[in-house]
């Protein structure tokens, strides 16, 4: 047994900056004693979705590895004695900015980073306009709640992504994410995409016979309606837990990572891998 | 628009060679005049599930190329006007055996030849002592209703066999399989395990927008109960059409293959891949 309990928060931007760092930093620190393991935030969670739009003034919403935001929430690993996944807008350098995740050990230390790989571009989501693809490649990060398999929202579409997490060791796959209806679309298809989304990633937990927690953000902004939703898989894609499209709040759930390995056992994907037949996989198209 | 007809044809084992190859048979026959444009047989529709067992007679079951059960099914690819997706234990040589899939063209010639890649071994599913693991690749097979990524089986649980056939151009992918229960299972995890069957391979449509069709057996072998199913999903996911467990016939479909592109445009994975981090996808395990 390898239980380890999580807890994701699943929030709506509040409309300023200071009462939404003040709502998560309360969400989180009312888990104090609860002896949590994982605590997951969103994407993006301490600003609002600015990608909506193109606009090189929403670069000043990047903050570096010194912020006081990243020293505040290491100060919280520390205080609930907590691994925490803190996805933020990372400036790296001048004119150098990705879409990234710290994780921060119990003891506030930095566990890993990931920056996220797969950089979607659709109206309303102009994310290649900010965010250079990250260079981390797919490493999880080993901490004492396990080996953290951490992917950012557009690169739950890609199961190479989730594949290589796993080859190299992740427990589970965690994806921050950022993602909703827009509201010019007509809402009889709003079913479908949810599901799409979901099914995916409950697709990955069943190819790689490994847990899925997905971390999404709700409310409204601008033409866009976030749908929640977050939820956690079990290694068959079985959902475990899955929140209210309108939910904001903590949810928690139990795990036993261990079950990888009997899941592992009975659906023996990796033994039965052809990587000799995969060379096209590493390209662009399959043909020339 | 680019619509096609299909017809899948689920069956169960009908305890002898002769009626079983009847049954088939007059099924596909009865769609004469039915102007359809793809035939899918379930795998190893011609024989029992023998691979319940290793038993040495059983390779007596293979058949050559030039079998007249091959010939049978060319005619009845001419009589119908249709491609035909032909699934066989495939002799190719003195103790080379494959599972393998031809397909036909509309005027019986072959199209192509897919060879199951990865190749299961479990209690009652000894296929490891039967089948040389495939060495045809992922290639699409061209015919006049659409360039056909076949699969087979136990290939379902690979993200990777459908990410190659449709970076090589399949319009669809197409899943002739023999999957269901164990008696001695507890029948609580039941719809767990066929959820995750169909939630795969409904992922491997979405990551590829491509449609999906699985074509099941039903009934009851020794101890094996297959759980039907058979199913065609959209591009997003969806279940367009799926069986009943225990359905035994003809399943009709009409998917429009242009629906991709669009599908390809609003969800544009394929843009957004990172090629040059998934070199790890080419190893059996990510570290050393």
């Amino acid at each position: 047994m390898k239980k380890i309990s999580i807890a994701t928060i699943q929030g709506k931007w509040s409309g300023d900056f200071e009462s939404n760092a003040t709502w998560y930093r309360e969400q989180a620190l009312s888990l104090k004693g609860k002896n949590l393991d994982l605590l997951i935030l969103p994407e993006l969670f301490h600003t609002p979705y600015f990608p909506f739009e193109e606009n090189a003034d929403f670069f000043n919403l990047a903050i570096e590895k010194d912020d006081p935001l990243v020293k505040e929430w290491q100060d919280i690993a520390k205080a609930l004695n907590t691994v925490i996944v803190f996805p933020f807008f990372e400036k790296r350098a001048n004119g150098i900015y990705h879409n990234s995740a710290f994780v921060f050990e119990r003891d506030g230390s930095i566990a890993g980073l990931y920056r996220k790989s797969h950089i979607p571009d659709d109206p309303a989501f102009y994310e290649k306009y900010y965010f250079i693809p990250g260079d981390t490649g797919f490493e999880p990060i080993k901490t004492s709640a396990g080996t953290l398999g951490v992917l950012i929202c557009w690169d739950q579409w890609f199961p190479e992504a989730a594949r290589i997490m796993s080859l190299k060791g992740a427990d589970l796959l965690i994806y921050p994410t950022a993602i909703g209806w827009m509201q010019s679309e007509p809402e009889t298809i709003y079913p479908r995409q949810q599901d799409s989304w979901m099914t995916i990633m409950r697709g990955h937990a069943i190819a790689n016979r490994t847990f899925v927690i997905a971390a999404n953000r709700t409310g409204t902004e601008g033409e866009l309606d976030f749908w929640g939703t977050s939820f956690t898989a079990a290694p068959d894609g079985y959902l475990i837990q899955k929140a209210d499209t309108n939910f904001s709040g903590v949810l928690f759930s139990e795990i036993d990572l261990s079950e990888t390995e009997e899941n592992r056992r009975w659906w023996p994907h990796f033994r039965d891998r052809r990587p000799e037949l995969y060379k096209d996989i590493l390209k662009i198209w399959g043909t020339p």
